[in-house]
């Protein structure tokens, strides 16, 4: 039976909260992209703490993505291929012309079998590097770099570009945890129960 | 000086999980347009709470608004002028076809002067009737209800259209308030003590 973690707000507060020094030092954003729904609660708090007082806050714009769940008839499974996008940055607008140049920091609940992220990454870099051949913008660099609440260390599926393996500062994972189930409070449907599932679970 | 209050994430849970028996029954909503940041929380909680056994989950679409802060020097205010975009929807894409003839469920944190909402409902609703328009699909209703954890009684500058005074379920706030200070979760520099005021404020 795969074991079962219960996570608080609280608790995913804190993760957002002891990352931020180490995401400012390191990523330095000037965006946020949230993947929705997971990453909306992990990136609304991490903007708290990564503004800088006297600064206005690190905007936050959001994507959204599902992975669709493969029936298994395909003999060869299709990297990247399973998600679908139920929103995109408007390409024809600021929005992406505003990523140009950027260190964007893509926002997301949990890397399980990594597919939603590298197909995150790999999408949005393609899309900025036409946005800045179309407006000429081509000696802007645009650095990608994630954040997750909880990376699973489990064989991943989806794998990220190739300047992610050099660049390990630009993956960040508040806390790695095994291939467990990870109940997240936003799915909670008695929050009580849930918060006290979180406070026993150590100790059993 | 102002009041204030202190609101926990679970009181948050509870507010969209109470309001969600409402929604469902009287909204029925299809969609929802969170109004980021403030409505990513509470959308992605209300989601959980709004799934049917069986059918898919209730797509979110976010969009990013920020109330500008006049400096007053207008004579006469101009009602909505002061909101700027920092996302919208794709106008030229499926985002804003998948609007057309549906129950769309718009939701924020709080309305203060309301002022956020009106251009949200007001600049989605002429988009969408463009939209149907555009793609001759003007027979179908578009319907938009407005759902927030918090509605402060104050006086509004903000006007909501007027169909929204004859059909008041499609204005739902969780909890009314007065004309206090509300300090969410997700701005808590320190959470705990965030929480313990949140339990000694009501017995000072």
């Amino acid at each position: 039976m795969v074991e079962k973690i219960y996570v608080t707000y609280n608790q995913v507060h804190k993760l957002c909260q002891e990352s931020a020094e180490r995401i400012l030092n390191e990523v330095k954003p000037n965006l946020m992209i949230a993947i929705g729904g997971g990453g909306y609660v992990p990136a609304r708090i991490l903007r708290s703490f990564l503004k800088k007082p006297g600064s206005p806050n690190i905007p936050i714009q959001a994507i959204g993505l599902s992975l669709y769940e493969s029936l298994g008839t395909d003999p060869v499974e299709q990297p990247g291929t399973k998600v679908t996008r139920t929103q995109w940055l408007d390409l024809s607008s600021l929005e992406m012309a505003n990523l140009i140049g950027k260190n964007v920091l893509i926002v997301d609940e949990v890397d399980d079998t990594r597919t939603t992220l590298e197909y995150a990454v790999r999408e949005l870099e393609k899309d900025v590097l036409e946005a800045q051949k179309r407006l000429d913008r081509q000696g802007e660099k645009t650095t990608f770099s994630i954040f997750v609440l909880h990376n699973k260390d489990k064989p991943k599926k989806g794998k990220l570009p190739e300047d992610f393996d050099t660049s390990p500062s630009r993956y960040l994972a508040a806390k790695t945890v095994g291939d467990v189930w990870i109940n997240y409070p936003w799915e909670a449907t008695d929050i009580d129960e849930h918060d006290k599932l979180a406070t026993t679970q150590g100790s059993e």
